[in-house]
């Protein structure tokens, strides 16, 4: 017998149909002898729509107003899913955040978890009882209900998986698991068997859309053996994030191409090369809560240089805004550009930190194609350039090719 | 400075510009420098949408996962209105009746209020907010969500109003107050500018829809001063639901008059007459959870009797089953019958106390229009018959003019 967490998406909860399909897959697990907790999100399409219903009598809505009523999409899916249950003859009960009760601080719409009362829980599972769990929300220590943010349900389920020591937390998704990228851009993608938890750390951060980063984080520090599957297929064994690193001998060298298009880039040109300079550049666009992710910084010649920095492109005119108004003149700087056609290209794998020459293979490719890399960054098991988002599927499509991504 | 409850139904938070005319008259409220609770609905239509999706997993819900789906209604729209109230610039923080907290019985879908903390909304109050709480709902010992049955909103407001000693429960209807009678039976009803408590229960429990019964019932028996209002309306005072009855002599002989085509009417005839019959024929119909509301039993002279008594009309076959099935034989009963096409209707005053008459001016009335009277039931302030439903409106209107209603 094992206890196992298992998180279902909105696509997967998003009509009563779905939530049958959910129960049945639950109802085998109960059938080999496990204890099984759901967590679900809310249908498909609801959060948008209290979103909506949110902003049209508050434009910025007010966030501990906009926590209680976006709440409610995965408090109705809990009770459908326990009713799901409980018609197939199982004993079910559903949970809010607050029931169970998952402590987060008070940043009402990306709270953080403090805490998870496994009691309850616990109780009712040894009572027989499957516990379905409201994906994406806690509350605070004064009773307020908070929400995680969106893709907030992954992290309940591992934050739960963790607390109660579960054997495994699977998430279900409308894909069958992790692969090599994105079979959208290129169809030879392969499905992982498994995939070390700091490649998916680096995929989810590069872009991949599968589990969210948060997640991921939550599952490394609390070691929870990770699972993704597919909720409209019953058989397969999706990918498996494992912590073992002692087969990374027989680990390809590269095991995964994420991508986005998220992100722009802004340079800051003809910036004196004195100490501070960075500091000054970025302090504004922090303090404006604008996210930097990779940063560059060139000397130059002639005594000045140029810095180079990427934000989300959502955010690219706020930053922009920013760098004219407060600090242009400060720094001298001779120009700022801001450029949103660019995009981001990956290579993830922990094969990488004991084989040389994987970046000048990577570079090598894309010089073959044309395609000029316009900054890199990287880590011990991660490459990420940035480049003009025209040559983007181009690019993950010739370097899922060089290292042989498709062969299993 | 006063403390006022003002509760708010389905169709005066229907929508966003609804509910935004709600935020504005609280607003007004507190320019005057009242404070304010508003109790609200779900919009109207949305807890008939939660019902058919947890029908559609389970045709008779579990009660538990029932209320925890069907709250949530409550629940967007009190962060709605608590949104509305912050744009404009006041102070409002939302409630779930969890959050209050209002303790209930486990009875769910049907459960007693029995205790609400005013610690909470006190100390928000004192404050300086707006406390705006999701009326319906409550919450067990054990922390389970429940809801106190359709209409509970109205029953929530007063229950709130009787805690906090609030000054005036006002209840914000599509009515502007409470009539004589259903003003679309009779055009020329009169809207009472106050009516008692007595009379106010006796016309909500034969039929007016205006106020829910349980929440004239806590009315009663906490004092809470009642007002019954337009939502759609800026001005008038409405009708007041008084305890004072100095004024009884003044009062009308009749008050109002109710009408219902709930009910349907089950007689057994040819029942030997002897002790214990009623018992016999009622005791399987109230095991089965069918509420009885008129029972009349005449003596016969052959020493049989006939058994008569009214259900609700959803409840007839399940009553009439019940009795062919298990009662019949026993008592050796000649026949069963299920009449539903009967209808109620009912003359209510405190002044029919003090005056002769009344009750044989209210039959002579309905004879001169040859409609035949099935059943008669009495209290001290109220005459109910139970006649024919084609009879019904003509029933009320010559009613209406026999004992004057329509002047002031």
């Amino acid at each position: 017998m094992a206890l196992i967490v298992q998180k279902y998406g909105g696509t997967s909860v998003a009509n009563p149909e779905r939530i049958r399909n959910v129960a049945r897959r639950v109802a085998r697990y109960k059938a080999m002898g496990h204890q099984v907790v759901v967590v679900v999100s809310a249908m498909s399409g609801e959060t948008n729509k209290l979103v909506a219903l949110s902003k049209e009598l508050m434009a910025e809505p007010d966030p501990r107003e906009y926590d209680m009523i976006i709440a409610t999409g995965e408090q109705v899916t809990v009770g459908l899913t326990a009713l799901a249950l409980i018609e197939l003859g199982i004993k079910a009960k559903s949970y809010t955040g607050a029931q169970v009760k998952i402590l987060t601080d008070d940043s009402h719409t990306k709270a953080r978890i403090i805490h998870i009362d496994q009691h309850n829980l616990k109780a009712d599972l040894d009572a027989g009882y499957v516990c379905v769990v409201a994906g994406f929300q806690g509350v605070d220590e004064n009773g307020n209900i908070t929400t995680l943010g969106r893709g907030g349900s992954d992290t309940t389920g591992v934050a739960l998986a963790a607390a109660l020591g579960a054997d495994e937390c699977q998430i279900y998704t409308d894909v069958d698991g992790v692969y090599t990228t994105d079979p959208r851009v290129v169809p030879e993608a392969r499905r992982l068997k498994s995939i070390t938890f700091e490649e998916m750390l680096e995929l989810a951060s590069q872009g991949s859309k599968v589990l969210q980063i948060r997640s991921v984080e939550f599952a490394g520090k609390y070691k929870v053996k990770l699972r993704v599957l597919s909720s409209f297929e019953d058989e397969g064994e999706g990918t498996l994030i494992t912590f073992e690193e002692d087969n990374t001998m027989e680990q390809p060298v590269i095991s995964g191409i994420a991508f986005n298009r998220d992100e722009a880039k802004i340079t800051v040109l003809g910036v004196p090369d004195t100490p501070g300079i960075a500091y000054q550049i970025l302090g504004p666009i922090a303090d404006a809560n604008v996210d930097v992710d990779m940063i560059i910084q060139n000397t130059g010649a002639d005594g000045t240089t140029d810095f180079t920095f990427t934000v989300h492109k959502n955010e690219m005119n706020k930053a922009l805004s920013i760098l004219r108004d407060k600090v242009q003149n400060n720094i001298k700087a001779r120009e700022i550009i801001g450029d949103d056609k660019v995009a981001k290209v990956a290579i993830v794998g922990v094969g990488m930190k004991s084989h040389v020459g994987v970046a000048s293979k990577m570079f090598r490719t894309l010089a073959e194609e044309g395609i000029n890399i316009q900054m890199i960054s990287t880590s011990e098991i991660k490459i990420a350039v940035v480049i003009d988002e025209k040559y983007m599927e181009l690019a993950v499509r010739v370097l899922h090719k060089a290292f042989e991504l498709e062969e299993a």
